[in-house]
């Protein structure tokens, strides 16, 4: 096994666009923390895929874990970061950076399918693709690394995966899902029904979606509480916020019981696409993104570098369970999506370890 | 509603034996944290029987949850717990008091059923009261509260909680399983099963039992590792034992859907004597047995007396919800077990609000 010295290395070496990088990765991220940050998150993950695998928890308990995990631990963390957030902290070219990068894949990936997929289901397929491929799994997977990893030099950056979901989650789901509704209805020829139904139908989901409500709340209180929890509040937040990470990660490992099998059989070129483009494409221009965005009087200090360097991790997490969910919903595609999930996850992991 | 300072005076008078308590319990145990720490416990237990009650997560879904808390997050708690404890720090009069008290009201509940039970089903009888009258609620519920009770005056409390905790597991409810296992003998009348048959499976039932195994695990990786968990290994660890206390206090809330209508019928001879040794005699006799025992240069400091409270408070803890799992193994007096036992705990907080 490399010595954490050569990951630096690697690093430095090949997504560092200038030579600062290379020697200024070392003290801003802190690389002796990312393998028990990767054992934490695998581990986890493996304790539940073991847990799944042997029937210690069937389909239908995990569920269980899956309602508390998304309900109420979810909730309670987003409520309570959402509040504490210190807006003035917020490097606001980050978040364009990312915005910018998202809408050009989802952009990329909506028009491609539209163009190669047959005509009875592309307006769908378009629609979950493009869903797949921006939205990351910004909480279960990527909160504990970044935790992990930036903790103790530059513990800001969490806030930004509070931020940057919502971006996936209000903007570009609901035009995903929109296309999804175009689809059903042009399969039902229900022409009664027009556009404002649509956005109807699309806006209520947007909404009834627990981490957009959360957020909504959140900020809210954020003002309305004066960037506090009440004292008597703040155990009970706590307690339940804290207990999402591990379960998180746990219901992650239950999940992908029976997908790994499948792997094999119909690859094709959606699966290529679908990972080009949230692999390769989605970090990439993440942290092209920030070194052209980011140009103030930040653009020159190492905390520049770190922050592009940062952009491209977060470009790499995987896609969130929740889109085989929405698939679901659709009663569609659901084998790709699934199956491109788990293969992506253990790609994945396997681009994260050449690179870091 | 009283003010703090008001629980602090019935406190004072009431559970304390010498008037220095009443003066110094302020300063030891952080009573304006009790509120905070109740509504932590008590909110996420009223969400988790909120999440049951109205089917977000039905009862199978909750095994789920129960299965993740019994088998990963507790072991995990409890191997960080016991390989970092520091057996220096032990104040051993404390834990003699506590097994006394233990096996005080034991062998007093165990007697008492036999003598008044009918005699086809006693020796179970007995063996599950004095079990349900001995076992408290150790990690799901007194974890949480003497944390945040005890955080900033006596963190080292928090580790009698673990040395407690295998008393009942390792010593107690033996007895108790082998009072069951006499029983089924009895009354399937295989006689040539012998004691010999009945210590075995005994033996064997502690042995899978995941808190004694882990906490044996946990000693051994004491030596083992000098006292410290390797810094690959820690945040592993951490991310499974952070997620323990959330959610085993919102499981406990949804293992108690269904039981509360029960309450009203059927109380009588067993109820009265349950909870009159778990909730008075318990209580009482751990405080008066560490004002005997701890006698040495540790007992006319105000430290002594924050200790005999604490022995107090750990009495009243209600019973863990595990003994209604052994009671429908042994196919035994689940109903008066579980009514009690949500009666109980009903009972405790009541108790609980009194007293503090």
């Amino acid at each position: 096994m490399e010595t954490p010295n050569n990951y630096v290395f690697i690093h430095g070496k090949n997504i560092s666009h200038n030579t600062l990088a290379g020697s200024a990765v070392g003290p801003h991220m802190s690389i002796d923390k990312l393998f028990p940050a990767l054992l934490e998150c695998f581990g986890i993950i493996l304790c539940g895929y073991i847990a799944g695998r042997t029937d210690m928890i069937t389909e239908s308990q995990a569920k269980g874990l899956g309602n508390f995990v998304s309900k109420f631990a979810l909730p309670a963390l987003l409520f309570k970061n959402m509040v504490v957030l210190d807006f003035g902290d917020v490097i606001w070219a980050f978040l364009w950076s990312v915005l910018v990068a998202k809408v050009t894949v989802f952009v990329l990936v909506c028009v491609l399918t539209l163009m190669m997929a047959s005509p009875d289901n592309r307006y769908s397929k378009a629609g979950l693709y493009a869903i797949f491929a921006t939205q990351s799994n910004d909480f279960a997977l990527g909160y504990p690394i970044v935790d992990a990893l930036y903790r103790s030099t530059y513990p800001e950056y969490l806030q930004y995966i509070y931020l940057v979901a919502p971006v996936s989650l209000m903007l570009l789901n609901p035009i995903g899902f929109a296309l999804c509704e175009v689809q059903s209805w042009r399969q039902a020829s229900h022409l009664q029904h027009n556009s404002l139904g649509i956005l109807g139908i699309v806006v209520l989901q947007v909404l009834k979606n627990p981490i957009v409500f959360m957020v909504i709340v959140g900020i809210i209180s954020h003002f309305a509480l004066g960037e506090r929890i009440p004292s008597v509040l703040s155990e009970f937040i706590d307690g339940l916020a804290n207990s999402f990470g591990g379960t998180a990660l746990f219901y992650l490992g239950l999940t992908m019981v029976g997908q790994l099998r499948k792997l094999t059989r119909d690859t094709g070129v959606a699966l290529i696409l679908l990972i080009t483009a949230k692999l390769l494409v989605m970090p990439l221009v993440c942290k092209d993104m920030v070194d052209i965005l980011d140009v103030g009087v930040n653009s020159t200090s190492p905390n520049h570098t770190s922050l592009s360097n940062f952009a491209f991790l977060y470009g790499v997490f995987p896609t969130a369970p929740s889109v085989a969910i929405y698939a679901g919903h659709y009663n569609m595609e659901l084998e790709v999506v699934k199956k491109n999930q788990t293969f992506f996850f253990v790609f994945s992991l396997f681009f994260f370890f050449f690179f870091f």
